[in-house]
């Protein structure tokens, strides 16, 4: 089980490693975007966007549904929270920061970072 | 300027999209390691642990100091807290549907998401 989450948070922050990848994101976080509306803004052929999209697919970041001959995509939000959560778990690396810099800001003279 | 963060938020989420990158900041955020210590929990040369944490490097990550003949690491949460930023600016998504299901369980007969 944490194998897979863990296998399958490889694919998704590899999906988000790619600037183009993550302006699809982007755009489709405005709405369902068609396979031909998501490449169009790119110089770059529709088999490359495909590619692009197949990363996010695989990732779980993108859904494809096809209508007559026409391929709709749509953003799933999920594995975005799931590597968010990961992140927030290095939250105190920075915050623990802040609140020793308020801390010394209060006490001036107990800059010991070495508290019981 | 937004060329060089975008670049570089690439090499921050292809740096995480692996669990030992993943798993070797799990463990610097409890502290300093040498590179030596940091590898020994793997099974792989001190080649290739060294090749992981080289793309922790590049991406800002980890930082390295050389004291004697020992190579120390440290973690540099800041990368960290660009990419979770980035990720911030998708949580309406998935929080508007915790909306959404609310506004749902109070007015049933409103299930519309149209609203002007």
């Amino acid at each position: 089980m944490v194998e897979y989450h863990q296998s399958r948070l490889d694919l998704v922050f590899r999906a988000l490693g790619d600037h183009t990848r993550r302006a699809m994101l982007q755009r489709l976080s405005q709405g369902e975007q068609t396979v031909g509306e998501l490449a169009a803004p790119y110089r770059m052929s529709l088999a490359a966007a495909s590619k692009h999209i197949q990363t996010l697919e695989r990732a779980g970041l993108v859904k494809r549904t096809v209508r007559g001959r026409i391929h709709y995509c749509r953003i799933d939000p999920r594995p975005l929270e799931r590597a968010e959560g990961w992140l927030r778990g290095y939250e105190r690396l920075w915050d623990t920061r802040i609140e020793r810099l308020v801390e010394l800001l209060r006490h001036p003279d107990n800059d010991s970072t070495d508290t019981e």
